[in-house]
């Protein structure tokens, strides 16, 4: 998964060996930081729309001025996908609070931003999304505004290593007795009796884009989503299980700690979720992703 | 408060202004950092042994490996107070999990860490320790694990910057109805019948390096310190309160929202706390804190 060579860094793309910012910057000390990440598809950026608006919601809770308007948002984004020649893949984007000579917890009065994007080619309708992946519960220990999208991920890093040392690729949180989300993704459950469940928003969990997405086109097709916390005995009792994000789209989860989901394969309403969504990114799902069509 | 000229970065003292890291730096990323903030008195590190076992402790918990043993830390240390002709101020010290040329939450097996420590001039015997501040009460909304000390500090950022708009120095951060500390400093309460009370340790609140110190101090003077929870009620119902920071060492505060804290003014068992760390620091108190001496 290489990364672009040409980043952007405040107002200027540059070749990502160049890209530098002091240690000073509030984003290195204090986290004062916002980031998206948003999903290349067919060279286009997918459900943008909705990335923004959260961008805008974050900067907001955290009192940095959002930079740009989405014009100029989208400007930078297509350049970036231009100058990479990026197909498929992610751009990141990160907004931080700015440097100054001081370390200051509170900081000035109005912040100036520092503005940082890359782009990263990777394969998004890919072997997990066709074979499924392993998670593990671990307790969520992450502050308590996870509805808002700031670089205090340190719990994350951690709860992936964790996973990795299990030997699986994620990790469901769980919080007083319920399941929160995945260490970067949301969570959904297929019930025995073909109920489709995912949490509902609160301050508990990211909104995520991708998971509002699902929800729409679910609906549209007459197939409700309850938006309610499940248990993880909930989940070891789920036909299926899988999980929603920018990065990894539709990842189905086909085992739960020691325990296979369902039959250990992934099921027929992950893959519809999968048809579903790709086809709305504009994918020709006959040839990206034939076994979703089984 | 001047920063001093010259810092350290990854294994070379270079002017402020030419220090740079990358944004990719997993500190700007995913707040995977350590950090310590040591106190500079007479030119002289203050109760630098337990900085640097938190420091340790603090790696070991984020999977950072330390890349200096106790006399490596000394000698950086050493020369940042030497070449910016440090007196009175604060070293800061931070350990990331490195740079690398992906996003990848869960990093590589090992990390090889960036390295970065400034100096800061500043008077830490000083007219908040002479008159008191105001503090606010507000929601403890961090992570589960304070008991270590990471870069994850955006919400102090915000509540240090709810303090100021509320006219305050500090917030006094509350959680199921106990103060848990301040926004960068351990509480402490002294009741109407006199028993001095300091938060216990646990996940919940740092281990304060100056709160193990005074605690220490009190005990060689027969002066027993209680370690227990305490709530906001007992808060206004306190006769004296302070905090204690390597920062603020022991800061008076003398109004709770909009409260006076005793009669408004440092009480005698503050003014004891400070002349006996005062003089633990070698500071000539008669010269540098004659109204610790009332």
């Amino acid at each position: 998964m290489p990364m672009g060579e040409t980043v952007y860094l405040n107002g200027a793309f540059t070749p990502r060996k160049e890209a530098l910012i002091s240690p000073l910057d509030r984003g290195f000390l204090f986290s004062h930081a916002a980031y998206e990440v948003t999903a290349i598809y067919g060279g286009k950026l997918i459900d943008f729309d909705g990335h923004l608006s959260r961008l805008g919601n974050t900067l907001e809770a955290i009192s940095i001025p959002n930079p740009h308007d989405p014009a100029g948002w989208t400007d930078i984004h297509t350049q970036l996908i231009s100058r990479n020649q990026l197909s498929e893949g992610l751009i990141y984007l990160e907004v931080s609070a700015g440097t100054y000579d001081s370390r200051d917890f509170a900081g000035p009065e109005i912040f100036t931003p520092t503005i940082f994007l890359f782009a990263d080619h990777r394969p998004l309708i890919n072997d997990v999304a066709e074979h499924g992946i392993k998670a593990i519960f671990l307790n969520d220990i992450r502050w308590r505004r996870r509805d808002i999208k700031t670089t205090q991920l340190l719990s994350q890093a951690l709860a992936y290593r964790s996973a990795r040392e299990a030997g699986a690729k994620t990790a469901f949180m769980v919080e007083d007795g319920y399941v929160t989300e995945a260490a970067s993704a949301n969570t959904w459950i297929v019930t025995e009796d073909d109920r489709i469940i995912t949490r509902n928003l609160s301050s508990d969990i990211l909104p995520g884009i991708t998971r509002g997405h699902v929800i729409a086109r679910l609906r549209e097709r007459g197939l409700p989503v309850e938006e309610r916390p499940f248990t993880p005995d909930d989940a070891y009792a789920a036909k299926e299980i899988f999980t929603t994000s920018a990065g990894a789209m539709i990842a189905p989860v086909i085992q739960l700690e020691d325990r296979p989901v369902g039959d250990g394969k992934p099921g027929p309403v992950t893959r519809q979720v999968q048809r579903l969504y790709y086809e709305a990114i504009g994918a020709d799902v006959a040839t990206a992703a034939p076994w979703a069509l089984a």
